[in-house]
Order: structure tokens, then C-alpha cells, then sequence
């Protein structure tokens, strides 16, 4: 199987934002881009892998800029590390003023995704080869990612043994 | 201001599997599953500051159990640590066959919320007083994933100082 | 078949409104209360049937209480009666004032489900045991509403043979 | 103010039953339904009154006949009865198999509505004249439907006095 | 195979303008009113020739007068013209001022459809009969219309083939 | 007012295509795409004018590949041409099989938009600077195609003046 590089993975989106995607303050819902960085990132995954596949985890999101009603937002991502049967996928979110044409980073995401193939079981994926200094960076620091992001999966996993599911609802 | 239980901001929403929430693995995107969850816990921020609401940031979320189009998805979400302006809410993500009746906890996730004032400046929220050993227990460790988020968003602001916003799209 | 406590049936929807949601004097949309209404409903009667249900009717609903975008809309709904197949749930419909936390309920609504087996074919369900006053009024009162119904289905059926359905559009 | 004849509010709509309609037994949700009968009935409202409108109630509503995928859905509707500020609007649902041509009543429904002025308050709409024999007999029998639905509104709202609303979520 | 009437194709879809169809000038999105374009024609081509129907193209529409939140849109569509396989169908389109009851055109549209068997083949068609002189008028100039799509439908092959499609995204 | 390059104008969207965009062959419905490319286009309309931008016409589409639910759907927008007050929006579809990675154009189209000033007045655009041969090659063709679609716009709004829009619904 041969490796490939982050750029055949690179996916672009750009979106309007709509009235329904808006809260009280006038901004844009979290719910809304979290949905479009899933989106966007699971057609990076299937790129990358040929394959179907589903997400796994999510790392944190930080809003670190406000998205109004004025701004067109692009999404782009890419298949920035790949283990046997899984990849880690970033995104990045720009928000741009219309008008002005002033763009900003609202936000960043890392998402990992596994490969399944036709019997439902996981499938290899290619390894990554990173190209730009950008691309270079994210991949030089997926490990630390990972290993991060083992220790919150297994502390979630034990929150989810503690919690009781039990309630009248 | 006076404190306020957790059971103060406790916010339930049931929903079931529609066919566009369906990736081509039969199950939930997890895009879909994001989208609920912010919108739930904004409910629970409201209930509790009684303010308008902001998303700051979402921890990460470890999907820990596929749901199913023949599954009705649970959402508990309740406000578990506040500080002056901001709290943090706890979502719970049951997944439930309905047909057998079967409940198992899907994912969890943790996000941050800043209240305003109407004049669009951070509010003072009330404080939390945890009473279930479940909350208790949420509270208790709220300030390590406080210190552990701080370092995340820190990390997030420089990522975005690093990235380039002027590609072509 | 054993007997089943409304609380097995209960189910819980909170939601946000949205602008989409809003009619042009800025309540909400009868439409959207009606297609929460059945939705959550028919997740009652899927719980205390564990089978495939299907709407057959919904009683009249007066909308008592305007809801504005202000407002999140809290759906309680639980089965009140169970003859062999088919099931009455209640919907309480709470419009909740996030800013104030004043809560009134915007109406309520009775509907009737069948449930199926997997021949598509009618499907027993298990009674009811009605415990809290409300539970136990709701149930008591069934007979009348069903009787009432009945009479409301056989006019609805000789209105449907009455109308033409040939006209050219 | 004039009297209006029926055909003048006259509305149509017809639709293809799409994916997210369609329940776990293949026919379609009865809440979509409902929202598009409330979507239709508020036009025929808007075009008898040339005011701003509310829906003020739905009468009971019977599914007497499933509807498929394969079908599409043909909604008309139009008033057939006016007070002084309320009108009373008549939709009915008929089902139409596109590779037969079948056509079938599904469902038929009444609503109330009131018209409101530029200042929020009950406004007066014109009278109705029914000319057809079917327009005739729903105009006649609509003092009878009136009474009814008055009672019945008087017992929602004393059901709604009876209920709480301060259940912990 | 009989020939058919206009008239049996005819369909008729009114439509309120929702929020979410509202660009920032405060009109309606062509890509709405196109979404709810196609989705009528293509009932029109399916009533015509009762079997499934494709999109095969769309002529020029030309956005003659705005639609603002106030109106309703009331789309028109029946089939012009039948060839062995295609249909022609023509859709008008009404915005009506609900307040004032104006009513203007706001734009036309001919769509052309194939048929499919179950084996997703081409199947024949009825040819079309014309009766009133709006539908002859169509009828008659449908092979002038029929002649320009041909060409262009060439013309678009060839920009297709002329184009690249490897960019990397 | 200086003149812009078209890939100061590029926009790019890409989408998977969800149960509710398939139509009962199994392909895209042509309104979803329809839909999404005046959506792409309105935002390189905007991002050469950084003005409010309102779509006036659209030429003929040809669906001249079928899109399926496993391929992802490319647009490529960009302004290939401006006057004084107008643009010309050239939009490429391209289908991409995410199993396989084969990619097609799917349909091409051109839509004009004409920019506006805060009073709501026709305000002036930047002329536009192809560079690439492609980009060349449909400014150069754009006076052909602003001539024939004059021609149809008149052709439209005499059609328009025939019409009739008095019918009862």
C-alpha cells in the first residue's frame, strides 16, 4: 500500500451562514460547526483511505473568534498522520468578512477516523507523507496527539463505566 | 447572587435517528451527535445563569459505542462548575434500542459557556452546589479539566497565530 | 405480558426555538409544536410497546400560551391507557422563559399509536399502571376520550368518502 | 368589509414524501404531515384575511389511510367559516400513488385562526360564502364543530390548570 | 399509448418563505426557488408518464421580480411536450403579497425528464395534448426551445471535456 | 476601482450527498444541486464585489453525469467576467466516487449577479483579469453568452406578460 500525501486528502468547504445557524448573541451555534468540521473531515478520511469510514473522537475546539452572519466560513482539512487502521484528520476553520475581506482562524480541530472495509472489520490505511512546513509540523506532533488523546479516551470510558443510565427518561 | 444545584440547570432531549444522520456505516454521524449536544448544553448554561450563552470551547468527545437508526438518542446535560463568568456543562449521551429496550452510555462531553449582559459584556453567573455522588464527583474534578483546558486554548490561540489564512478559496 | 408504569414510557424533549421555527406575528409555528409533538410521542409508545408503532390519531390541541424565540419548549409525554394494540400517550407541551425561568404550559395534546410485529400485523402491547394523581386521572379518563374518538374517526371516515379527490392538480 | 367566497382562499400544495418523512413501518411521520396541514391552512388564512395570522387550535386529526414514499401528497385548503376576528380552515390530505395514479383521502383536518392588526390586537376578517355543495356542508356544519371545539378548549385549559410544570427538567 | 391532457399533469405547490430562504437583501435565494422547481416539475413528469423521472436539464431562469418574506410563492408546472423517452415541463412561478393580495410573476422555468423502467432504461412516454392557448402556445414553440437545448447540451459537453478536473481539492 | 483576478473570486464547496438529496433512481435530485450552486456562486460573487450581491439569472444546466450516494460533489465557483453593475459566475460540478477516486464533471453553469450599495442601489464592480487559459477562454466567450442571455431575458418577461396569474390558488 502507498503513501500519500496530505494534499491528495485536502478538502475545502465554504459555507454561507444562515439565520437558523445563529444564536441569541448573534453569532454562529458551536452545534452547527462542529456538524460542518465532522462533515468536511469524514470526506478528508475517505480520501485518504478509499474506504468507509467512521469517526472515533474529536479533540477539543476552542471558538477563538466570534462567526457572524457577515462572514462566509471555510473549512479545509486534511489526513495529517495515519496509523494501520486509523487516521488523525485536521481541520482548520476561517471565518471571512464578506465585505471587507478580512479572514481570521475561528477555529482548529484534530479528528481521527477508522477505516472499515466491506465485512465491517478495520482496514489498513496508507501512511501520510507531509509536505509543506505546516503539514510537517502537524505531522511531527500527531504522537503526542495520540497519546494524549489514549488517556482521554480511556478516562472517558471510565466515566462512562461510573455514570448510571438507569433514570425515568 | 444566591448558588444554584445542579438539578437547577438539568436539561433532558430525546430524539430519534433520521435517515440524513445516518453515515454510510449505518450509524450516527458524529457531526449530527455534536450538534445536539451544544444545543442542549446552551439550554443548561441558560438555565443556570439565565443570561445569553456563548460556546467557548467543547473538550474532547470519544465515541464509545455506534448508535443505530433503531436507537433513540438521550441527551442529560447539567451545569456542574461555575466560575465568575463562565461554566463548564456536562453532557451525557445514552443510546437506547428501543425495541429491547437496551441503554448504553454512547459518549460524554464536557463544554464551556461565557454568560453576557445585555450590553454584550461577560456576566457574573452563580456558583454550584453538586448534591448526587455523581455530581459531586463532576465538581470536584472540574478544576483539573479547568487548568488542563486553559493549556489546550493556549496551545489552540498559538496554532492559529501559526497558520496561514491567504490560500486561494 | 406484564403490566408497565408510565414512568417506563416517559420521555423528555427540550428545545431551543429556532428562527426557522417563528411565524411572521414571532411565535412559533404550529407546525413545528405538532411535528415535536408526534415525534416524542411516538418514543413512548415505542418504549412501552418495544415494537414498530405507527400514529393513528392525534386529538384536537388548543394552543393556550404563545412561544416565543425567547422561550425552550420542554415536551414531557408518557402512555396514560393501552387497549391490545393500541396506546394512548399524553404530550405536555411547557414553554419555559430561558431569561425569567417562568414556566407555563402552552398546551397539551392526546394521540393514539398501533403497534406492529414484524409481519406488519397488529401486535399486542402491555397494559397500564397508572401510580402518580395525574397518571391516575389521565388514565381513568381514558375511556371517555376513547369513546369520544371513536365517534370523531367514523365522522373523519364518512367526511373522506364525501370529498372528491378528482380535481386536476 | 366584503364577504368572500371559498375559492378565494383556496390553497394547494403538493409534495414528494422525502427520506426524513418516513418512519421505521415505511409510511410517513404524522408530524410532517401536521407541519405541512398548518403551513397550508396559515396561507388560506392569510389570503381570507389579508392580515397577519395565528393558529389557535387543531382539531382531531385521523390517519385513515398510510402514506408511502411512492406517493406524492396533495394538501388543499381554504376557509370555510368566519367569526368576527377567527376563521375556521378545512384541509384535506389526499395521497396520490405517482405509478398508478391512485388518489386517496389520507386525512382530512380543521384549524382556527386569528388575524391580528399592526398593533398585535384581534382584527376583524370578512365573511365567508360557500358556493360548492361540499363548501356548503362544511360551512353549515361549522357552528357544530365550534361548539365543540369551545368545549374543548375550555377542558385544555383546565387540564393545563391542573398540571405542574415544575419537574426538574 | 394514450396521449394525455395538460391538464393531468398539472401540480401546484404554495409555498411560505421561511428565514432560512432569505439572502442578506432580503429576497429570496435562487437556489430555493430552484430546489422547489424541480421538485414540482418532477411530479409533473412522473404524473404524465407514471414511472420515475430524472432530471435531464433546466433552461435559463431569469429572477424578474424580487420575493420578499411577505409573499407566498405559488409554483405552477405541467408538461408541454412529450417526446419518445423526454418530457418538456414548464413551471411558473406566482409571488403573491399575502397582505395585499398582488400577485406577479416572478420567473419561468423549462425542465426536461426522462423516463426509466425497472431496469432503468429509457421508457416510452404519452405524447401530450394542448387544449387551452396558453398550453398551445408552450406546445407549439416547444420544438424551437427543444432545438437551442440540444446545442447547448453540446456546447456543455464540450466546456466538460475541455475542463480540468485534478485540481487538488 | 481596480480590477481583480479570477482566483481572487474562487470558491470551492465540497458536500456528501445525504439520503434527503436522492431522488427515487438513486441520483442526486437536480434541485440540491441547484440549490448549492447559486449558494457558491453568491459568495465569489461577493468576494469580487465585497458588496450584498443578488442572483438575476441562471443559464441552462445539463446534468450530463448522474451523481450517486457514494460520491462527493465538488463546486468550483469563480467571476469570469463583470460590467458595470453585473457579474458572470462560472460554476464546475465535479463528482468524485470517494471509494474509487474517480472524478467527472458533472455540470457546468453560469449565473449573473449584480451588486448593490447600502441604499439598495446597482453600485459599480472591479473589471475582472483572467490569467490562467481556462479563465481566458470564458472571459473571451462571456460577450457571446451576455448577448444570448439579453435575448432570453427578453423572451422571458414577454412570456411573463402573456402569462396569466388569476387562476384560484
Amino acid at each position: 500500500m502507498e503513501s500519500k500525501h496530505c494534499i491528495e486528502s485536502l478538502t475545502i468547504k465554504t459555507s454561507r451562514v444562515f439565520p437558523n445557524d445563529i444564536n441569541n448573541h448573534s453569532t454562529l451555534f458551536g452545534g452547527s460547526l462542529m456538524s460542518w468540521i465532522d462533515d468536511i473531515a469524514s470526506i478528508s478520511a475517505a480520501r485518504h483511505s478509499r474506504k468507509p469510514c467512521v469517526t472515533a473522537s474529536i479533540d477539543s475546539i476552542h471558538f477563538i473568534q466570534p462567526i457572524t452572519q457577515k462572514d462566509s466560513v471555510c473549512l479545509e482539512s486534511y489526513v495529517t498522520w495515519a496509523g494501520n487502521t486509523s487516521m488523525e484528520v485536521f481541520v482548520k476553520v476561517i471565518a471571512e468578512n464578506l465585505l471587507s475581506g478580512e479572514r481570521k482562524i475561528a477555529a482548529t480541530s484534530f479528528l481521527t477516523f477508522v477505516a472499515f472495509d466491506v465485512n465491517g472489520k478495520p482496514a489498513r490505511v496508507p501512511k501520510v507523507i507531509p509536505e509543506s512546513s505546516e503539514e510537517k509540523y502537524l505531522h511531527e506532533t500527531a504522537s503526542v496527539r495520540a497519546d494524549h488523546r489514549k488517556e482521554r479516551r480511556q478516562q472517558s470510558k471510565e466515566l462512562a463505566d461510573y455514570l448510571k443510565v438507569e433514570k425515568p427518561w
